[in-house]
């Protein structure tokens, strides 16, 4: 099931040829996976998406690689986004997650629910010494 | 505003003394934030969650302590609980976040939060290469 | 803070003056909740709103009170929602939820999250016995 | 689709027939979920998680089992657990839960999530009476 | 794979044809999409739920039915329900969604998830000049 | 309570200068409201931000400016955004919305969260005339 059809023959719009072509390059493979390929339907959408992809997770920054798809896959699942977790667990394994870190970040994310929702469920108030401006 | 009142004397209980001993010696602080304060209401609710936070977070594992804070920071944003992200941003700072790598982590958080929106909307197919099965 | 003032005199509306004494009646008190007062601001919103509450929550069915409250709790939590979670608690309170029972209920709640996340990060599949049509 | 893999022959692990075992006493059944099936991949995050779940939910308590599982399933439906809905339905009426108390937890859910959608539009102030401190 | 078996014949119940007739002719269709077929499983839930549809979004108001479709799709996208993004995506083609304005409510609701999620990581103060009560 | 200093004097960075002039021409106003204040912490998340906002919100397209606030404040009320419902309120009343629309908003948002719930709860299974590829 999807509710966007991908286009036939993609790389046909020159829009769309070049970010597929910047994708492989970055990503140093020939695979286009499915986001890329739907987004195609509109080429200031994929050229947006993809450039703000490029730049916050590709770029060198503070954070490493995969800290970073850790982080991201962790969001994917609290928002329930089954491909984004699909796709995010097998970026951090190509990244180098080992058996041992998937699952303590299986324990975190769980964790993280858990507390989440007693926090909430107890309306506990905020200790002044966590404000920023304290 | 909160649901639960947390108890006025809670070290009275020695089950709640055994586990704010324990938070303080092992986060070597007095300082016993609310979240503690308020389960203390129910002396089995405040031990099994603190074991799974000294047992997640505080002991030795495969994943970095700050690493781990930024995963439950990035779990807490996206279930929307403002008290977690509040105790969760100050403990990460605590164990060394730096500003340029909080401003790394926003921009992961809030690029994921926008691709699980879009791939929701889209409703992508999962490509056959990310089944684990594959 | 709020996004919508409450009417100055909601009753002078007779529309919302026959709500709020449904309310008062229904309920066998003189208190009317923000959430009423607010939503005074539309009559038909208003009407509609307290005929589901009514009819849901109110009239006898083969679910108890209590029950019902609970449930609507937890989903309150779920859905981070801190009026309603304040409301459903005092409502539940004010059914005969003990002490004992709020804190097995935060047990299951918290677990039912905790577990929520790790089925979806693990995208477990679904047991075909799971299936009605099994 | 899935992310983890179970392992072809997890009972080969004593830690993780122990759990099966446990888990098939305690529920009086030989069906091993896939839930089970999975976290068998890490034998700690498999011990810890089952032993949440029978102290929660099997052990007596205030709370009846099927109140429980209905709360259980609320919390899953709110957060969009596609497995999780299928295995709460299946438990809450294999523990006795009627059409028609299907029929009316629909409608408090359903309920639930309109008011908590309404108020956080509205952005309803919380009422001082709900204040568990007043 | 599903949680409820719809009715093999639904409308030998003389309130479930009622219904059926009504969304043929209301929406000048023969076509009935499962949601209503499952529904059917309880008359009155069905009943209810269709009347509220019904009233909401057929009949004539303030904002336009392609407008309407639009934020109910909006919705359906930020509460991960798979089926009422297909089902809302095909309502909003139906009344008229160009591609282009599908690409636009995309880049909105993808804006929006993004800015979201940043605001609540940095738990921004609401401005007192958005205070309707200013 | 905040997790992040807006810094004092912002614009005494050229660049948070130049974003807020930007912002203060597009919107034809003084007033910076407290996200881009907070945001300024990090130059380049400031400029990729409001770039994004600009060019979504502010350029023509296919959607018109009211119409594309609902749809913001309907993911924000999703996403329990209680910032950013206060924002986009205030921006759909600036941009024409009537009480009337505003009642009407609320009941497609409602309405769409109580079937969004339903619908997961019974699991019910897309339609194939939903799937684009049918």
């Amino acid at each position: 099931m999807a509710t966007m059809q991908p286009p036939a023959d993609p790389e046909a719009d020159p829009r769309v040829k070049a970010v597929f072509d910047d994708i492989r390059a970055t990503r140093k493979t020939d695979f286009i996976n499915n986001l890329w390929r739907v987004l195609a339907f509109d080429a200031a959408l994929l050229e947006s998406t993809w450039a703000e992809v490029k730049r916050v997770m590709a770029a060198p920054g503070t954070l490493d690689p995969l800290t970073k798809e850790m982080v991201y896959l962790a969001v994917s699942v609290a928002n329930s986004c089954s491909y984004c977790v699909h796709s995010h667990t097998a970026a951090a394994k190509a990244k180098g997650m080992t058996p041992a870190q998937h699952a303590e970040l299986m324990a975190v994310i769980a964790l993280a629910a858990k507390t989440n929702h007693l926090v909430t469920a107890l309306q506990v108030p905020v200790d002044p010494a966590f404000d920023v401006r304290a």
